[in-house]
Parts: structure tokens; C-alpha cells; sequence
């Protein structure tokens, strides 16, 4: 008998985005569609296969196969349509005391900082800050995303509250001409307070050279938690004079109110070198209906320099297994 | 731990049309192969997840994803094979009281009674009437076959008999072109008797506008069952002077007899202003091995006004899980 | 309630092949890669569903649906990516006196001869013998690989340690241009002793015509297996003036040792007509670190007559499900 568990999210969301020219920095395929309604994946949605054994003497084994897909079309979620294990397809060995090695195709180690300063969680709805804002626009070098291909990595145990994540992506000359990607994830967690600190760099044979730092701190306050997120990205394209730099500045909070969750976010970005400032400003609402379905409801608006303001509203339904 | 269900068909089936130049209207990547044999699937397969929660009060939320492939090759049953969950994403929030609302894709709801109107259920096979006689050869505008994608709807409770279904698809100004989709299911189940009433209706951003109503009765008498129905669809293509118009007859029975079932379907498409007539017929027998095999044989005869017959057979297994 | 079964396999294997000139025949999109560290699947990764129902009177049916996928990319692990169920996907009426009718598509009857043949088991990684060696680079004609589409075939019940499988694939005239295939495999396995005969032939709709005979022994004493191998292969291409045959001898055996698996495998490959023999010596270790969970490493080494050596080393984790 197998030890599979069958786990995920769809979530179908129905939302409109006003003709404004600034954009609300939402996942590229969802943000093409201003001044008209539209049925989306409000949560990237995705079915999952995962397992662990234990091995005894504290080692365990595991593995992890995440698909993500767009249930309003029945396709799949990933540039081109071709990464059918899109979210994550890895296997690991794990140690109580020595951490786990882990290996395949994941988010870069920095990206998960990301997440924890998103009071919407990198949902794919009009009000979150997403990876746009949290990691300054950074995205790995000859992947265009957030995941690494051909990772390698080690996690530590948690002392203290203290755990480190360090991963290596071999370039393998593949047809990206991606080269080596390295990655590091340094954060402390321990009672109400996260604080975390990420790096990740990668470069192409074409000559391309991207790194991100980014400092993530979160705080509980009863039923107050706050968020807050600086980054810094750097982009040094071979085919520009001069590398591009962004810096990103992010805060937000979630209270829990009439059963359910509020949740506020404002994220800036601000390119160096002459590039426009954007702005965004997200509020949300989220309702449960059980532990694994939920409704939800967000407004948000965006604002460029020297572009027309753009807004956006959404509600939606999801569904967790 | 997850609450999923696991589901699926799998069937194969050997089969051989003849050369004959009039159609037996089976699906295009099949009907493409006169005058050999072939290994083919003759039910639709599908691997399928599904999942139900109950909210209390009488309320439920769900969800649905169907994947369709071809079991003779191992591939992707869609259009151009780029759609892994073509059968259905979808997910839903339903109230005894007030109904379902639900979001995704799904084949449009007139498209349901089509499906009740043929005594081989829109299989595969040689026999089957199909979406071409049943729906007169209707197909969504923009998408090419009985899906829509981005659709939104209700389905009321039955009461006193009656359901009725009522939907809408975003056109989201997609690649495809397609502008907005609307559809309605109105039906009556009681006792032995089935009628419905539907109606959709589709357009593009080229100016192709199509329509579809159908009209269906079935009526179960002791070990037999009768099935009628009358469609009648129009294309209005803006690259032709008039636009086309297709009527559509079939009648059909199936008999329990030697454990099994006899099916036999009857069908007539009448396009109007000048194309010819085309007559079809078929029988099967399908006899169960348990509950979830089976075993299927069907033979079937097509005939288009001045051009040759052809003629088709085949035996097959199926495998429900 | 659904009767299936989720199995899998996840294997993440790091490797280096050196940059010499002579292949190791491994699989293509992994060969590819001399002098780099990669990240690879060293056994070949899947997720498969199956399911098997008991009809009484010693009848039963099942369904097996295998998807394969590269782990370190999260794609589709076949050729162009596009034949989700790479793996296979098969539907099956048994009996335990009359044996078993099966119809899908599978791996071509003698090819099992071959992986009985390669003390590594077709695996992907830098020491197996694989197809290359023990089935003298046979590939399906019109199809490029080891699986056969469209194929309906017969096993035997095994009969005073005989068993035998014939299978036929109808060509259907595809836009590969395969025309019909036909396969046996013929072998004993009693006690510690396997003997296999296989045989196979394709051809092209474009003139291609190819045939595969193998002979497989191998023989268990105590903790060592022994395993020998013969096989030739024959293409007579259209498009070169003469056919191409390629002889192939093979060797190997694996001892019990230290809780693990040594794994021994040499193989010679040699062309009739003129193009220059290639000798494969391949040496690992596997050690389960439980009865899912295994860590492998492996040495190879391989040389074409007039080109330069390749060397190739490895380790990896596996996990089964």
C-alpha cells in the first residue's frame, strides 16, 4: 500500500481591473486582462502528491510533486504551459540533528521570506503584494520565475530559533544558458517574532548577473499581526549600459475581526536611475466556512508616476484538500 | 489527511470504419482513420479528483478536476493536447435551500441534455450519436468544442421535478477571440420520465455567432428505455454571406436483455439551404463483467446524401475506478 | 470508493560525465551533459496510478496509467515532453487459465528480456547498460523509444516456469508513419534460473524496416546474480544504401554486500559494416536505507574504438511510494 498524500487549492475568483496604465503587479497572465471581468485563480491553484517515511533513529525520507494549474481554463500554471510540476518536485533526507539535504526544482531559499512578508500570501489576487513588491522585481536569472531548476540544498535544524537554508543550482549549459544560481535563507522565528534575511544570485552565458537581498520582520500583537519588508534586486543585463537596481519597501497587517481575517498591505517600489516610483495599496477580507473552504473579497489600487492610477476589486471561493 | 477521491475510466477499444466518404460524426482525432484498424479509446478515458465538504446548515463546497487522455498513446485527450484538465476544473458552494453556484470549466449546459439523448452516453464508439447529432453539430464559438472555459453559474435546486441551470463565461478577450458565452438547462426528472429544454449561445470578437436549442425526452418502460431529441443549432459567420443552420432528429432505445444492454440510435442532421442530409445508425451491446467492467461491441452504418456509405464496428473494455 | 493505487518513484542523482568523446548511453536529454555537474533523475521518476478488480472464477481486470517526469526540472520525461503517460497507460482482462488480453500502450515484449539483462535496471544513471547495450540500440521504427502505441497483445499463464507474450500495434497510418509492430517474448523462470527470448519488429510508411532478437540469462547463487545477454539489432533505413546491424554482448551480476548492492555490468556494442565497437563497464552501490528509501553512488567508464575515453561518477537518493 502506497503512503501518498493527495493535497490542494482551487480557487476560481471573479475580479476586475480598471484601464488604468499603472499596474497592480499581479502574476503576468492575470495582469493582462485590465477594464474587463474576468474569472481567475484568485490563489494559484494546484494538486499535490507528497510522502514521508521514517527511517528510525530521527532520519526521515520524504518527497514532493506540486502542480499548479488554472482552473478557470483547465491548463497549466507555468510560462509556456510546459513545467507540469510547476509548484515544486523534490526529495529530501532529513536528520533531527543534522538538517536535510533536499534535492530537485523549488522556490529560490530567499523567496520564502517573501511570502512571510505578504499579509496575502503571494496569493494571484489584485491586493497582494506578490513577489513584485517583497522581492523588488527580482526574478532568477534565465528561468524568469521564482523556481530553480536542478537544485541541491541543505536545511539546518532549528537551534534557538535560529535555521538556515543554503542551495545550489548547477547552470548545466541547458538551453536557458542558465549558470550557477546560489541561495541562502537565515531566519529566527520564536514566539511572536519572525525576522528573516535572504540573498539569491544567478547569472546566464548571455552575460546577465541578478542578485536580491531582502530583511523580512513579523510580529503578533493578539490579534494583530504585523508585517514589514525592505529588498534590494540588481540586474546587470549585458545588452544595458548600466545594471538596473530596485529597491522595494513594504508593510502590512492582518487583524482577525467578525470571525474572519482583515488584511491591509501598501508595497513601493522604487527604481534607481531615473525609472518612475509605483505605489499599491491593497485591502482584503477573508471569511472561512469550514477549516478548508473560504470566501474572500479585496479592493486595491496602484499608482505609477506619470501614469493613470489603476484599481481593481475581486471576491472569489476556495477550496483546500 | 486529505479528502479526496480518486476516479476514472479507462478504455480500449479495437475498431475499423470503412472507406466510405460520408462521416459517422465520431470525434475528428478518430473519425480521421477510415479503412484500417485501430486501437482507440472507446469510452472517453479520464483520471478524475474530486472532493466534497460539508459546511453545515445544509450547505457544501467541492470541487472537481477531470483529466482526458488517450490510452492507445498515452497522451493528453484535448485540442492540440495543451489542456491536461479538459474534462472539468471546477468548484462550487451549494445550499439545499438555494442551490449551487459554481465557477470554471465544464461543458456548457445545454450540452447535458445531449447527453441524456443518447443511448451510448457520447462515448468513443462507431455507434454513438454524439455531440454532432445531438447538439446538430453546435460547438462553443472561440473554443471548438462542448467546454467553456471562465464560466460562472447557478443550478437551482430540484423542486417538484424541475432544475434549471443557468450560466455565463467572461469572454476575457483571449487569444482565441471568444466574446461572452450564455447557457441554459431546463429540466424535469420524475418517476420514469425526462424532459429538457436547452439553449447556449456563444459569439467572437471576428464575428462568428452561434446558438444552440435542444429539445430531449427519455422514458423508461419495465427493462426498456426510449430516448428522443430535436436540436437545432446556427453559425452566423461573418466570412459567409448567410449563416448556417443545422436541424437535427434522433431517437434511440436500449433494451436490458442476457444480463447486458442492447442500445440502438437513430439520427438525421438536415442543414438548411442546400447541404445534404445525413442519416446514421447504430447498435451496441454492452455487457457488464462486474460492476465497474465491461465489455462493449457496437456496429453502425452512416450515409450522406450523394456520397458513399460507411459502415463501422468494434469491440472493446472498459475499465471504471 | 475508488480502488486505486499511487505508486511512484522520486530519484535525484548528482553526476559528472567527463568530456571525452566516447558515449556512456545513457538517455539522451541526460547524455547530453558531459563535463558539468548536473542534477539529474538517476532512476527513471514517476507517478502512477493502478488498480486491479477481482471478477471471480480466477477472471480479473485492471488499469495501469504511468506518468514519467524529470524531477530536477518538474517537466514531462519523454520525447518533446509530450506524451504525458510516457510510462504507460494499459487496460487488462485476465484469467488465470486462459492468461491475459491487454490493449494501451507499453514497452515493445522483448524489452523486458533487456531489463532483466542490466544489473541496474534501465536506470538513468552513469553505469547502467541500459537499452543502448542490452537491446543493441533497438528503437521502435516511427516511434523512437522503447513503448509501442496502439498495441494489443496476449501473456500466457505461466506454464512449468514458461510464459509467453505476443503483441501486435496496428500502424493507424499516423503522422509518424509507423506501420504495424509485432513482438514476442518468450522465457523460463524457475528457481534461481531466467532464460528469455525476445524478438521485435517495426517499420515506416517512409521505408524503415527494423528487428530486435535478444537472449537473456541470468542465474542466482546464494548472495551473487549472474547475468548475461546477447542481442542484435537491424535497420534497414531507405534512405542509406545498406542496412545498418549492431551486435551486442552484455554481462553483469550483483553480490549482497554490507546490507546493500554491488552492482557489476559490462557491455560491448558492435556494429556490422564498418562503424567502431564500444565497450561500457559500469560498477555501484546501492544501500537501502529502508525498504523505500535507498542512497545509491556508481562509477562508469566507456570508450568508442577511436575516440577519446568518457568517465562518469555519481550518487543519489531514491525514493519509492
Amino acid at each position: 500500500q502506497s503512503s501518498v498524500t493527495i493535497y490542494g487549492v482551487i480557487d476560481q475568483t471573479v475580479s476586475r481591473v480598471s484601464g488604468g496604465s499603472s499596474s497592480l503587479y499581479m502574476p503576468p497572465a492575470i495582469e493582462a486582462k485590465h477594464d474587463m471581468w474576468v474569472l481567475k485563480a484568485g490563489d494559484p491553484s494546484r494538486l499535490g502528491f507528497r510522502g514521508v517515511e521514517d527511517l528510525g533513529g530521527g532520519w526521515s525520507a520524504g518527497f514532493q510533486l506540486e502542480h499548479r494549474l488554472m482552473p478557470d481554463t483547465g491548463t497549466t500554471d507555468s510560462p509556456g504551459g510546459s513545467t507540469f510540476w510547476q509548484g515544486r518536485s523534490l526529495v529530501w533526507l532529513r536528520s533531527d540533528r543534522f538538517g536535510e539535504v533536499f534535492a530537485g526544482r523549488d522556490n529560490f531559499a530567499a523567496f520564502f521570506n517573501g511570502v512571510q512578508a505578504d499579509p496575502f500570501l503571494f496569493d494571484y489576487g489584485v491586493a497582494a503584494l506578490g513577489p513584485d513588491f517583497t522581492l523588488a522585481r527580482y526574478t532568477v536569472a534565465g528561468e524568469g520565475g521564482s523556481r530553480v531548476s536542478n537544485q541541491a540544498g541543505w536545511r539546518s535544524p532549528r537551534l534557538g530559533g535560529v535555521a538556515l537554508t543554503l542551495s545550489m543550482a548547477a547552470g548545466e549549459g541547458s538551453s536557458t544558458g542558465r549558470r550557477r544560481n546560489e541561495g541562502l535563507n537565515l531566519n529566527y522565528q520564536q514566539g511572536p517574532l519572525y525576522l528573516g534575511l535572504g540573498w539569491d544570485r544567478g547569472a546566464t552565458l548571455a552575460g546577465e548577473d541578478r542578485s536580491l537581498i531582502n530583511v523580512t520582520a513579523s510580529y503578533v500583537l493578539g490579534s494583530v499581526k504585523l508585517f514589514g519588508n525592505i529588498a534590494r534586486s540588481r540586474n546587470e543585463a549585458a545588452t544595458t549600459p548600466a545594471g538596473q537596481r530596485i529597491r522595494a519597501y513594504n508593510a502590512g497587517l492582518t487583524v482577525a475581526a467578525g470571525g474572519g481575517l482583515v488584511k491591509l498591505a501598501i508595497g513601493r517600489l522604487a527604481p534607481q536611475g531615473g525609472a518612475s516610483d509605483s505605489t499599491k495599496l491593497g485591502l482584503g477580507y477573508e471569511y472561512p466556512l469550514s477549516k478548508r473552504t473560504a470566501i474572500r473579497a479585496a479592493l486595491a489600487t496602484g499608482k505609477t508616476e506619470g501614469q493613470s492610477r489603476t484599481n481593481g476589486c475581486e471576491a472569489g471561493l476556495r477550496v483546500t484538500f
